[in-house]
């Protein structure tokens, strides 16, 4: 058949397609990726291209690509090739970062993509927590690391002493290590006799030991001293952040931050399974995907640290949500998407890096952090483990992550109760008509004057703004209720003496930003569409954690500590959050922001194999409380669709 | 470089060697068999051929080529390839038997191979032991093999019984097997869901289960009901056999045996170990050797057995000394040959089938046998366990295997000594002038008239003489002395009056065949030379059996059994044997032959976890004595070196 060529701008890109293709499978195709959060539905409108040459048909007419159309623009996904060459040109707005870009980034400035921003953004936010302020990686578990080395001195071999060689390491090893059940490759033991020979019976052992079982990873001659490294990723939906550790010092050296590639197959997990099961070779494509975003993660770091290099990696830890870890690992995840919901497993089996491709020593041990069920993943036990909340003598405490889900878990000491509330992605910016990540010229704080309905705001890196964030769309709920913009329902009250209040083409919205403010040239608004996304989010949430109260039987002032996970945690305000309803209405010094405690959590298990035994422990301890058995969940959500709630007296400190 | 194109005859294999390159190494390379004990050092004389066209360069004078060259030969070897093409004939005397021949056998007959008539002669005697007799492989132990089918049928998911799919699988495990530890691989829990769910929750699992610890090898949907295989195999130095077992029904399916391929690199371990040591690829060329030959013997047992396949077949046995396992699995042997004798590994790791390309189902796992030491091997483990002189309650045994090296063990119950004598090959008819292997024509019995030195004999398949075997050999010793043909010292009595005796080449010598009576158109004779060298072989077996009851201070008499293992022991005439001094002078009903006890032995491990976990005991439990460790051997070595001992107090029964 007659392939025809595709020029992508301004990277210039060519590839060869067939007729018929479209531009979003084109683009991907040449590795440059377009942002297509709905999976190249046709329905986000994100991954809008400029056909620059050339013509292409339409797959189907919509109402959104009509729209997009009337600006120049087509939908990528929706765009076909016809019988001529193409050149197209990816808007900024449309691209995902190019991995390239950051190994070569330099300082943040005009020109650099949303993107990079945010990744920079993060990767401070991590250096400070974690560098500058040389907070230990441990927090407070002893340096045991999931691989360690012990340098052996073996007497030498002689009729008197003729045990074999393997043995002979093996005994000197238990003496060491404590561990009785020890394994070894064999492809270790070949060339061993050799090995001890030329060392004078000198050797260095590198090992993982954990729970009483220890595999040899790699003998090396003599006693090795130049320092051994590990790696812990948190594998986000969205972003994906590697540290990289100095096992045997118990501290970070570096971290690096990305976006997950995964995200040219859609926004969330939901539309990742869809994409793994339903296209032809979509696990191995999905999987692939997170294993390229790690391997570019790790030549990130290897690059800045020049003296190091990829075999020098030894093991490496990540944590995810349930749904990364199957694609991390190449785990079909179709059952974790259909009732009743189930994971092929919660708990990982520990692979070797050859296995999956990884960019580290070949043989070095790959470990995934449990999860408790298809909803509560590996990061959220992560989480726990880092907040210390399963400890013995730990006081009632909530540990809630807000992102697409809303995972939380409640719990003291000895017992822990879980749960997921779909909360949706309006706190991430999706689906909220102005919403977007945390990037450059995000309105992330605002105040309405309750007299002149004016606005104050301030955005990221005090750019001018192009839209409004989670912790700014949290703020402005917050401050249209106060200054009686909307009432208790979320109803926008259409008769206020300002031009901002105005009907627009989907019902009544409120200007936030006048175009000539804006970089975007448009009016930043917030419509009555958008408060009900996120009543239903806040309230999807509340009722969450409600829930989580009612099984054990405790009320909200029970909770001794909230701790705040999540990037967006640290942005969020929280007397607002309550004010909204969306947190308990308890005293701000009882909340803690923790970060990013999956990362966190996954190198303490790294660095320690206690915490690492610890998080085993948590996974296998936690109830999972399934929100859809029952109708607790929908009516405390019901109640919870109103600001800050239909039963005040949840609220006793929010002033309506 | 210019190659040159070498044809061997009567297979007509061409192939293209560099100027330089010798005949043996030509042939190997065109996959052509030649017979090689020596190893390529030009002293051993079986690897003749006739140069037809072209012609060659001698890389050295010796006297052995240059008497091989008088008969029109040309000792491979030693034969170098010059500017020419050439076109060698292989005779029949040099040539290794063809693998191919062994899967299209049909009869014994004229113009088969001796290779191939002594690989039938044992597949005969295997099947009569194990088929026709229906002797249970098993020998006492329980049936509970080292790979088995357990049947589940899983309770189905539901929203209150949400547990994650491998969970729900284990813990059903769980309950089948009693064992607490199990472990899966991740390629089988990639699609584990999908299994589950295809099968409505029914499931058949394949695992080796052994000391409390479980891994789970496959997980088929539904109830399997087809046999599941193993296959059990003694890997000899010369002779590798395998055994075709049905694991549920704990029976021998078929047998098959031929010749260990690694011949070509020497008849014995030090050569094979001075290869892989000191050749280029030695290593891998020497390990791919035994691995070909083993899938060789797959092949013929598929073909016999035409419904099975490569991969019913899930688990294997192997049983070697500690030199052939150590080549098996790619382990560098260069310790087991320098003093002080130390193997890389006694205890061998569990393989996959795919990791040493055997063909097999690619994950069957491949169990080695645990050695003792350097000079006594897993056969050797596997041959006690066999004999059960490890049995809390057994009596005061010996286990004698005689080959190159003899191997033995003493023991009863709860103590076991072991030790390897480097009797050499005379038994196995090398360094005899008409020394041979048990094949067809050679001589097995033989009297001598004691009045007129006249000689009968029976030869293996009454075929004409052609030399004389191990059998045959013990045979003459103890008749030569019976006769007085020779004098305890084995000194020839040279005033005989017969013609049979006579001053040859290498001093004097009796003739045992009259060429006319021969197949070889010559003298079959032994030579005062072959008779020390019989006097060594039986000085070494007997000073060993003394230097380990001096060790535990028992007596000859003491011995209630003794088993003789081993091809070559079926065929050993006691009395004689005990005439000569090689074994104790002990009523015979003592004596027992056991024929391949690794073979057996093999199956028995393969057939019951409690058989292996024995056998690994034995293994550990098995004190070696090292004879170059101090006078004592030595001092026996050298008392036995007489018919039938220095001391005739030791052999009351024995007349002389
Ligand atoms: S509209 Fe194209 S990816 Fe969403
Ligand atoms: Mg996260
Ligand atoms: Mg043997």
């Amino acid at each position: 058949m007659n392939k025809r060529f595709v020029t992508f701008l301004p990277a210039g890109v060519k590839v060869e397609v067939e007729p018929g293709t479209d531009l979003l499978t084109a683009a991907s195709k040449a590795n440059v990726e377009i942002k297509a959060p709905c999976g190249g539905d046709g329905t986000c409108g994100k991954c809008a291209v400029k056909i620059q040459s050339g013509s292409v048909k339409a797959r189907r007419d919509s109402h959104l690509a009509t729209r997009i159309a009337e600006k120049g623009f087509n939908l990528a996904c929706q765009s076909l090739v016809q019988d001529e060459d193409l050149v197209v040109e990816i808007p900024q707005t449309s691209a995902l970062t190019k991995h390239q870009v950051l190994v070569e980034r330099s300082s943040i400035g005009e020109g650099i993509s949303d993107a990079l921003s945010n990744y920079l953004l993060r990767v401070w936010q991590l250096k400070e927590l974690l560098l500058e302020k040389q907070e230990s990686p441990l927090n407070g578990y002893p340096l045991k690391p999931l691989c360690k080395r012990v340098r052996l001195t073996l007497p030498a071999a002689s009729l008197q002493d003729n045990r074999d060689d393997l043995n002979r390491l093996t005994m000197a090893l238990k003496k060491e290590i404590k561990c009785t059940d020890i394994q070894i490759p064999l492809p270790l033991v070949r060339n061993l006799g050799e090995i001890l020979r030329t060392a004078q019976f000198k050797v260095t052992v590198l090992l993982s030991e954990i729970g009483g079982k220890a595999e040899i990873i790699a003998i090396e001659p003599g006693h090795a001293h130049q320092p051994l490294y590990g790696i812990a990723v948190d594998i986000g939906t969205t972003t994906v952040v590697a540290y990289l550790l100095d096992l045997e010092k118990g501290r970070v050296v570096d971290t690096a931050g990305t976006h997950n590639r995964q995200a040219r197959f859609g926004d969330d997990v939901i539309s990742r399974i869809v994409y793994a099961v339903e296209e032809q070779d979509g696990l191995q494509t999905v999987h692939q995907s997170i294993i390229d975003t790690i391997n570019t993660l790790i030549m990130d770091l290897l690059v800045k640290q020049r003296h190091i290099k990829e075999t020098d990696i030894r093991v490496m830890m990540t944590a995810g949500n349930t749904t990364m870890a199957h694609l991390f690992l190449g785990i079909n995840p179709k059952f974790i998407r259909l009732e009743p919901y189930i994971p092929t497993t919660n708990f990982y089996p520990v692979v070797k890096s050859k296995e999956l491709g990884l960019r580290l020593h070949p043989d070095a041990l790959v470990f995934s952090y449990p999860s408790v069920a298809s909803y509560v993943g590996g990061d959220i036990v992560s989480g726990t483990l880092f907040t210390k909340m399963g400890n013995e003598d730990a006081p009632i405490s909530l540990l809630i992550d807000i992102g697409t889900n809303g995972e939380m878990v409640l719990g003291a000491g000895d017992w822990l109760v879980t749960c997921s509330c779909s909360a949706g992605p309006a706190f991430e910016g999706s689906g909220i008509t102005f919403g977007m990540r945390a990037m450059h010229g995000a309105i992330e704080r605002l105040e309405i004057d309750p007299q002149t309905y004016e606005i104050s705001y301030t955005t990221i890196n005090n750019g001018k703004p192009v839209g409004i964030c989670g912790s700014g769309l949290i703020d402005c709920l917050a401050k249209l209720r106060c200054s009686g913009v909307i009432d208790r329902a979320g109803k926008f009250q259409t008769n206020l003496p300002t031009e901002r209040m105005r009907i627009g083409e989907a019902g009544p919205e409120f200007v936030l930003v006048w175009r000539e403010d804006t970089d975007i040239n448009r009016d930043i608004i917030i419509s009555e569409a958008d408060v009900k996304n996120l009543l239903r989010a806040k309230g999807a949430v509340f009722a969450g954690i409600r829930t989580l109260l009612n099984v054990v039987g405790f009320e909200l002032d029970g909770i001794e500590n909230i701790y705040v996970a999540g990037g967006f945690g640290n942005y969020l305000n929280i007397p607002d959050a309550i004010a909204i309803g969306l947190l308990p209405d308890i005293p701000v010094e009882k909340y803690k922001y923790v970060g990013n405690t999956s990362a966190k959590g996954a190198c303490m298990a790294l660095l320690s194999q206690e915490a690492w035994q610890e998080a085993n422990n948590l996974a296998g301890k936690m109830t999972y409380i399934e929100l859809s058995v029952g109708n607790l969940f929908m009516d405390e959500f019901v109640s919870s669709l109103f600001i800050p709630h239909t039963d005040l007296t949840l609220f006793p400190n929010v002033s309506l």
